[in-house]
């Protein structure tokens, strides 16, 4: 059988970009790094765990890329590059194939953003997977949750529901067309975090989160954090044309409380808005003005100017 | 029952030293920190799992502390200072009597090294802990570990096997008396990261290591590294008086070979023996020279100026 030290060597050393910035990666006690001294360093986790993030027997492939793809979610929710990656793996045994589709996943996702792999652990264990990304953001430009003031409009990012709604699909409890399917399923096993369009928000974007508890719970945390309330217009959700195929006129509650999705949820000033459209095309990345921020607490949520009543399915690890 | 949210307000947030480089902790999409100009970032992971780096209902106290202190140990062998941790921990249920101890034991051991708790995430999965550690050293002053040279001084700090002895007492594997038996098992349950030693020996030492998976694995590593050979003489092995009690004359085999020490393990050319010295006892550590560095590959290991045969039981995960 393979051993720990010929797995890190065949499977991860050398993974991801080659970035000059990395002064010794994979190898030593710890990874040494150079920031510079108009950067402030950005710091995130966040761990797949088999039967609660992903079902058991998912593809390595997509789990190597979700892996990664959450940590960047929340470095490009900060409108920070993502620099280096540190992988923790808890393996039930070491299967080469399994290995070789992770690590492949991973790699090709670390090297679309310019991440380069730099120390990580493997132990025998069951099947988890923790990410520690480390990135740089120019001093004073991180964008955060507590920017966000009165009068500013609310966006988010591409399609909101669609990776909910592929895991339905791969737990075989959502049925639709077979093009429709693929779609919502390619869009959880693949999510792409939105690194380019929060960087180019910095400077024009009051606040920022990642959506990754859905849209209703994660707009409500920055709501929070900026002491604001928001009224929402339904409307104007970005509900994909696969997700409507799947449910009708009733994915809008998807589109407000499924999770998965790593798109961006920001607010900025009105006086923005061109700017903010410009620096959404230059990232290649579609958004929406769903609705405004206004005082108070609480989300409103509008239909043709009426306002409905919802209470969204958060999701909690240990309340449920 | 306990909100995950409601679970890290109470028992992670403010965890550990409060740091002024501390731009933004707990709360946002990441942690935001300030790296001096002339200062290196230094990254690291490590994790523990339970019922292979512990045993099933292994005390939580213990737990928070072994899960800092084997990251820290990694940082102090690069001779840096350890600043900011996140904490990636999967858990069965949110037993808050396990968790208030877990963080109480986490929290005293970030507090005596001046580290700030930053991030982290809790999931529901089985029972593990994944630290990932940051912390900074002076620019090019890092002790890796591919510096060491025939002529030069080989070293290790405190005592080896304990660790080993502690773990096989808890097993109910060795049997020794009372007092030596509570010595060996707090070393395994409390071992002490030599972080003051790492940041004294800067500009020393010429190599450095941290003991985790047995001297003279670790030693190993350091050599082959650093393209160069040792000798060690056993008779200079640091045997503590408890596992000296616990295991006679056979003591030697237990320092060479068991992990879980979290010492380090140092080179430093002849004329430094002195400044070595005292940059022990400036950092309240025990240090003992246990041979030299020559050219070559391998160990060799002396007993009275003869050779010893010797094939240690090193640690695989995936090869056992």
């Amino acid at each position: 059988m393979i051993s720990e030290a010929d797995l890190i060597q065949r499977f991860f050393r050398g993974l991801g970009a080659n970035r000059a910035d990395v002064l010794l990666g994979i190898g030593d006690d710890a990874a040494l790094l150079r920031v510079a001294a108009d950067e402030e360093l950005v710091l995130t986790t966040d761990a797949l765990i088999e039967g609660v993030h992903f079902l058991p027997g998912a593809p390595a492939h997509s789990l190597g890329h979700r892996a990664l793809a959450v940590n960047l979610s929340d470095i490009a929710a900060m409108g920070a590059s993502p620099n280096w990656a540190l992988l923790s793996l808890n393996l039930p045994q070491a299967d080469e194939s399994w290995l070789e589709a992770f690590s492949a996943g991973f790699g090709a996702l670390a090297k679309a953003h310019g991440v380069s792999l730099v120390g990580g652990n493997v132990s025998r264990g069951p099947l988890s997977i923790t990410v520690m990304q480390a990135g740089v953001v120019p001093s004073g430009q991180a964008l955060r949750r507590d920017g966000a003031q009165a009068g500013h409009a609310l966006y988010v990012s591409g399609h909101v529901g669609d990776a909910a709604a592929g895991l339905n699909v791969l737990r075989g409890e959502l049925h639709t067309t077979a093009d429709a399917a693929d779609c919502l399923r390619q869009r959880f096993e693949y999510p792409q975090p939105r690194v380019q369009l929060g960087a180019a928000l910095r400077g024009l974007a009051s606040a920022c989160i990642d959506v990754s508890d859905g849209l209703y719970v994660d707009a409500q945390r920055l709501l929070r954090a900026s002491g604001c309330a928001a009224s929402i217009e339904l409307e104007r959700l970005p509900v994909s044309q696969a997700l409507r195929q799947a449910l009708g006129d009733s994915a809008w509650r998807l589109s407000l409380e499924g999770g998965e999705d790593y798109e961006l949820c920001f607010c900025a000033p009105a006086a923005n808005a061109a700017a903010i459209a410009a620096a959404a095309a230059r990232s290649a990345t579609t958004i929406a003005r769903i609705g405004s921020v206004v005082a108070g607490s609480g989300i409103a949520l509008k239909l043709k100017n009426s306002v409905m009543q919802f209470s969204p399915l958060g999701f909690d690890h240990f309340r449920d």
